[in-house]
């Protein structure tokens, strides 16, 4: 049996509320019978959901917040007033090492800020990137950053690509993940000083256990051409977005083609089950959300608009986070980097 | 009749070679009755293809150019031997005035390159940027930079938007299109300070024919959200190869679910026709490539991989931007935001 975890949740983030995060609980007491799991906000909502759902109430422990984030408020803001809220609790609930991870489909400034502010970042890591898995036609990569980051230096791509092979590696088992920064061109003269500047600190560097493929551009990320791709938050939430844009746009070219005609309405409804496949591969909610990396706890973040489904897949990988230990993998993985690095830049 | 003007065709350029251009414009002589057509270049390998296409011949002028730019050349290179390419003797007949129009499947960097020595940019724009047509929700939208300007200022975001209005205006046929920046988010304090600055200077503009809407974000680009989205050539150039390799993998999805199953092979067979109607619609093809804006000049990049109908679209799409003017709008609009900014500026 999986060793014994604790699961922490703030059951007031979303845009649906508690319900579908009572709902979601539902599944994951089943799937992870041994985790423990602790429910933070206004226990008047939650009682009455969890008594709903029979037994579920003896596997969860909720903890009352009088108050809780706004998903629109700013994070600055959350930050200062946040204290009662049951973001803030839940985080803490990781900082006093009851839980080993902390869930919130809420607002995903103030998770950011409240996570650096109550557990800080890991050794040398400046700030932390939010990291997504992209569906691909050779299955999932991992996209990181996708929005923590606005500008980055070159030290931050390269602890980025530490993060993300960290990642890979515990949850996508894979042990010589290839990884490649996201460029205009994959020629070396191409890009900002900041992917320059990285490229060259991977490229001369052998202690990390990753396979460097330099530079890759948009379409590599769905093609599957590298297990991790990185880039900062401002190409990579933009990246991020317009693939989610484009295949909403398919969807509704597709569903507008099969209307068209009549021959075309019934092979749409003959050939309804696997477009169903299909519509479940492109599915935003299977993907469960970003995962917040170089912080000192494991915090993930399911989509705000995540329904049960799509937080119980956060869920999921949230334990599956705890349980690999990823952070340990990346304290281990950027030591050796800098082992590597320093010598060299002393040198210069 | 419309009014005769002329277009000068790299011949040699893009993956193909000179067959898909003169099949392209074996159609483009039907479309436009009135329209004069150069051909640059090795007159041994076009002379018979145009031979083969009956009349086609009488339509066009060829001229014999002994060299080729090569796909992968770096731009530095090319621009320093290349005067006798069929590349740079195409831009050359914008230059002397013998054309109104240059288009080249060829290498991008390098027609950057050459029309920016050649032809120079327009009075106050220090770099021209690329932009795509883009289909959306409601149709299609501008999308500059999508590659010519790596790091940028808020000034030059300004300019894009003012070459994006023009371009939305000619082409598409808008009174007062609307016009978004790029962005992580819709708030006022998130992104960079290029992308601020730009949405500072463009709230405070009311000489601009632009409805200004703020920041869009990724998955505003296909809903359609704005006519014109105006962005960085890093950020855009990802955005638009992550939508093409989105796209390919939605169709690959798709074939490996209809394939997977009696009845969604059935279905698929019968629903083909609505289904090739999504794939016209998603045919980068159709967009008929790049617009270099900015230049004093209309040159039109058609995709390297072009096909014959890839680059018809591309020569309708020079034709149009010739006849309507677009370089005359930019002109003034320009001088306009200028006009009102600068007072402004003294002031401050």
């Amino acid at each position: 049996m999986a060793r014994d975890l604790t699961v922490s949740i703030d059951a007031m983030g979303g845009d649906a509320g508690p319900g579908i995060v009572v709902a979601a609980l539902a599944r994951a007491v089943l799937r992870h019978p041994a985790v423990k799991f602790i429910l933070h906000g206004d226990e008047d909502e939650l009682k009455p959901l969890l008594a709903k759902r029979g037994k579920l109430a003896e596997r969860v422990a909720t903890r009352h917040a009088t108050e809780r984030v706004r998903m629109d408020e700013k994070p600055g803001l959350a930050l200062r007033r946040g204290r009662n809220t049951s973001m803030w609790r839940a985080i803490d609930s990781v900082k006093t090492k009851e839980a080993e991870v902390v869930i919130s489909a809420g607002n995903t400034g103030a998770l950011m800020a409240m996570a650096m502010f109550q557990l800080g970042t890991l050794e040398g890591i400046s700030r932390p990137a939010i990291a997504a898995l992209w569906p691909t036609k050779r299955g999932q990569s991992v996209v990181l950053d996708v929005g923590a980051n606005v500008v980055v230096s070159a030290e931050q791509l390269v602890d980025f690509a530490v993060m993300g092979e960290a990642f890979a590696r515990a949850i996508l088992g894979l042990e010589r993940p290839t990884v490649g920064i996201l460029n205009v061109g994959s020629e070396d003269m191409k890009g900002n000083d900041a992917v320059k500047g990285a490229a060259h600190i991977l490229r001369s560097n052998s202690t990390l256990p990753i396979e460097f493929a330099g530079f890759v551009e948009g379409d590599d990320i769905s093609e599957g051409t590298v297990d991790v791709i990185v880039t900062d938050g401002f190409s990579g939430n933009i990246a991020l977005k317009t693939a989610e844009g484009t295949a909403k746009l398919v969807g509704y070219y597709l569903r507008s083609a099969l209307r068209r005609s009549f021959l075309g309405r019934l092979g749409g409804f003959i050939a309804g089950g696997a477009l169903n496949v299909l519509r479940r591969k492109l599915d935003p909610r299977a993907s469960g959300g970003g995962i917040f990396l170089g912080l000192d706890g494991v915090v993930v973040k399911s989509h705000g608009g995540a329904d049960e489904l799509g937080f119980a897949s956060a869920l999921d990988m949230a334990i599956d986070m705890a349980r690999a230990g990823v952070i340990a993998r990346i304290i281990a993985d950027r030591a050796g980097v800098h082992a590597a690095v320093e010598p060299e830049a002393a040198a210069s």
